[in-house]
């Protein structure tokens, strides 16, 4: 059939020139008469690409240079035991925000490690809200801070940046990553699964300040120890080279769409265009989460009357519009809408509720 | 430029049907108009992919009912930390053999947890042999006794199954996998990169016997727990679906190609063909290693003049044979012949190789 429009929250929809591109040079990548996944990671041909992922990365970002970028596998929830490993550096305790499902899963895989102490919560509204930074209690001994800075499953979002003094802030950009500018010198440390916003499953990104590294604990399987990764260039042992391909091509599509400071513009309007049909349904359709909270990636809505949920998902699929159905935790529908989703399929899925609105209301 | 024969060591070649069949399928995976690495991971399409991949590969290697599969992250030195995490099961000693580049890592990460028994080693011939098992002395105590049973590096292979009485016999069979048959239940816990003889580089396979789970540290990441992945039929976090899904194509081109059986047959050829070259080059070629102990995988071999090394990559490279470059620990040549390496390839490589020892001997 012909292409959909995939709302799925991840593995997610990547832009169609990147996988046009992969599929043209899928079994001859720049005239070596091989795939790019068929050759070492340490010839020439890969290590150049490697150089210009790293480099496009940095570039879109603004990377300091006082920062390591290491594309590693494992994905978030792999990070959420690697980001104690390497980043306690001794010390017994770290601070942790509760906004949702990510974060509290962050939380209890770190109290393998350490005293964990959640500084803020937002578990009395059901993961509603994030927390007022007023509201947080931090620990001036903490190892770091960590923040999920966007929920995929709740659907909420942080646009400011905590304040920790001296503590490194730590976060979990999985879900976010990319689709806006970010200062990343006001963290010590932000990592994610690639299989959002950069491409396929399988491939973690991290961006860590090098203050702090050579801290790791002495248990830390190699591979994931930073330090040693970014002694060898995120190279200790065979990247996922096809994933990290493929992040590239990502990288380069999102310069045509004017860097993250275009792709947020675009990624504002799809939002304002979709939380404005749900909040213009009359009710028919309601997303709980607190306005200046509301996630511009994963937008989460239930319908008044849930007998609706299967012939929503049923029409939705035959009109073309894939990966509504929620998330079970908290049930009704959820858009995930991401990068690769376009402002066209952000206004099909809006055509669409307003339609059957209509028809059911 | 047309495809080449491709002799990389890994990421290595992948069978071209493969590659053929993803090429075609990227953008619209059974009809569901999107990729298959743009769909959830749980959703009913995937999920379907991840059966057949994993009851292929218990159908071609006789995997036992008894016997795990799982499908993870981070290759075969992430399995160096990740095998003693978890088999260790509270005891203090391991024993590992030692027959070159990668035993020896895997036995300096696995030194970071326990006490490492190092029950025979070949060091003292340049790793050319695979020590006898009359010569081990193994440790009744230990929790398991690591093999690698083919060196990638040294092209050294196990054409014999370690006996070790009661404890669990632990193999990294990241470079040989699936090229022949082998009897599973003689071991307590096999696994292994993807990215010689399975698919890309990003995917790990771990096969291990039931009565090994339950005992890992708590230290060990969640996601890299082998009782947690097998609870949760190895998803406990994002598989790297892409790479699962060209695993599942290349076991399905394995059963083309008459099983392991037919595999093996095909790689005995090929391996005959390369070292019978190399041994009746008067000298021209030579190949180091044990007659009984030859990979027939990874075939290392030197030039006799090493001043000729550069201009045979160069030809070769020209005559559409890639990948030749040894390893730096041994020098001068190597050819991976992969199951994805043709017989076709192989003689290619030595009709190539008789012509070159032709002009230059």
């Amino acid at each position: 059939m012909s292409r959909v429009f995939n709302f799925s929250a991840g593995p997610a929809a990547i832009p169609e020139p990147v996988l046009k591109q992969a599929q043209e040079e899928l079994l001859d990548f720049r005239g070596t008469g091989m795939s790019v996944m068929e050759m070492s990671h340490r010839g020439k041909v890969f290590m150049d690409v490697a150089h210009e992922v790293e480099s496009d990365f940095r570039a879109l970002l603004g990377i300091p240079a006082d920062y390591k970028v290491l594309f590693l596998q494992g994905g978030g929830k792999g990070e959420f035991s690697i980001v104690p490993l390497n980043l306690l550096r001794g010390k017994k305790k770290a601070d942790y925000v509760n906004t949702g499902h990510w974060s509290a899963g962050a939380i209890k895989e770190a109290a393998k490690y350490c005293d964990v102490h959640v500084v803020a919560s937002s578990e009395d509204r059901k993961f509603t809200y994030v927390p007022k930074q007023s509201a947080w209690h931090l620990s001036p001994e903490a190892a770091y801070v960590h923040v999920c800075t966007n929920e995929t499953i709740h659907g909420v979002e942080y646009f400011w940046t905590p304040e920790t003094g001296g503590v490194p802030l730590v976060a979990d950009m999985s879900s976010h990553i990319l689709s806006r500018p970010i200062d990343v010198s006001r963290y010590g440390c932000i990592y994610g699964g690639a299989q959002k916003n950069i491409g396929p499953s399988g491939l973690t990104f991290v961006i860590v300040r090098e203050d702090l590294l050579g801290g790791a604990h002495p248990w830390t399987p190699s591979v994931f120890d930073y330090t040693q990764q970014a002694g060898n260039d995120w190279m200790l042992n065979t990247p996922p080279t096809f994933a990290v391909y493929l992040a590239g091509l990502t990288f380069k599509w999102l310069n045509t769409q004017g860097g993250l400071a275009g792709m947020e513009r675009i990624n504002i309007r799809k939002a304002e265009l979709l939380y404005g049909c749900i909040d213009n349904s009359g009710g028919f359709y309601s997303n709980p989460i607190a306005r200046e909270d509301r996630s511009r990636m994963n937008v989460p809505f239930i319908l008044k009357d849930e007998k609706l949920n299967a012939v929503f998902l049923e029409e939705s699929l035959a009109a073309g519009l894939a990966g509504l159905k929620g998330h079970k935790a908290v049930g009704g529908m959820r858009a995930s809408i991401y990068n690769a989703v376009s402002l066209a399929g952000v206004q099909a899925l809006v055509d669409f509720m307003n339609g059957f609105a209509r028809r059911h209301g």
